[in-house]
């Protein structure tokens, strides 16, 4: 059996954002069955990682930001800002889907997992995600 | 229900290449589901990102280039080229498998995007992809 | 149909680690589906890459800790340990599952891929994986 919803993320400042209550709260899980979750955008993206330390997401951005700098002189897309080149990229690094397994009516998380938004735009506004989940 | 198709790419240049069309033409989407896209090669990768400005694929080859540097002293996998063990390191960073949903018999993209071809190498060839639908 | 095994990955060293057997001998492969892998944790990861020369998997390590230092005085979750942040950053770059098709009883992988777990920690311990096919 197969069920989709469309879920809009409210906007966030460009950082990463822990977003699992967001969607568990949108969807309804079966037993047993896997939730997979897609982002449609270019410049956001959507991770797995630490859900209670909140340093830890300001650490993701610092790094991040180091790995793909904005302003280089070597891009050639530049009309959309300055946030916008590394935003693409960043989003190919981390990805525009996730495939969570559901266990018992629930995600089956391991204990320090969440769901993170990656929000890679200085305004990147609302955000939709493509919830399909199989069972 | 779960249909497989193998999929040949046909050789490309190193680079980013949109290969939207050409996964959908070789395949007959259900009315909702998910597309599970997966290339059978370790220095090649499939990513989704911006399907309309080409320059954006230009930028995405620089970056990856820089993140991922040739002929590092400290390699030791270097018998197959200087092209061959950043390739197999891109392919992990973008990933081999992608996972889009399926909504009123097309594919559920975003408006701006688009599947890409990630060829690592300087010669690649033909690249195998094996899409497996489940509706 | 849907089957959910977890599966105890002993402990490894820091470093990347060839698990397609470990994988392989617990679970039984149906005729024809998709084997996703999801790791539970935030320290560790997986990912699909050469399955011959060792030395790979040594570069990998070698690429991965220059990509993600330790010990950054930008870092603001350092708590865990010089490895802990770095940790974190590279589970996101790789991923924590995995989507591979399943043909004929087996995996459908290309004939250089194999499956690696990546211990980002320098103790990391067990790892619990949960495999869920769908045929």
């Amino acid at each position: 059996m197969i069920q989709q919803t469309e879920i809009e993320l409210r906007p966030r400042a460009r950082g990463f954002h822990l977003i699992t209550t967001d969607i568990e709260r949108e969807i309804k899980l079966p037993e047993k069955g896997i939730l997979s979750l897609f982002i449609k955008h270019t410049s956001a993206g959507l991770t797995i990682n630490e859900n209670a330390d909140p340093s830890v997401r300001v650490d993701f951005e610092t790094v991040f930001n180091k790995m793909v700098i904005e302003n280089d002189p070597d891009y050639v897309h530049v009309f959309e800002g300055a946030d916008d080149m590394p935003a693409h990229i960043k989003s190919s690094l981390v990805g525009v889907s996730l495939n969570i397994p559901i266990q018992d009516y629930r995600l089956a998380l391991g204990i320090w997992q969440g769901i993170y938004l990656c929000e890679f735009r200085d305004h990147g506004g609302a955000r939709r995600v493509l919830a399909t989940i199989y069972s």
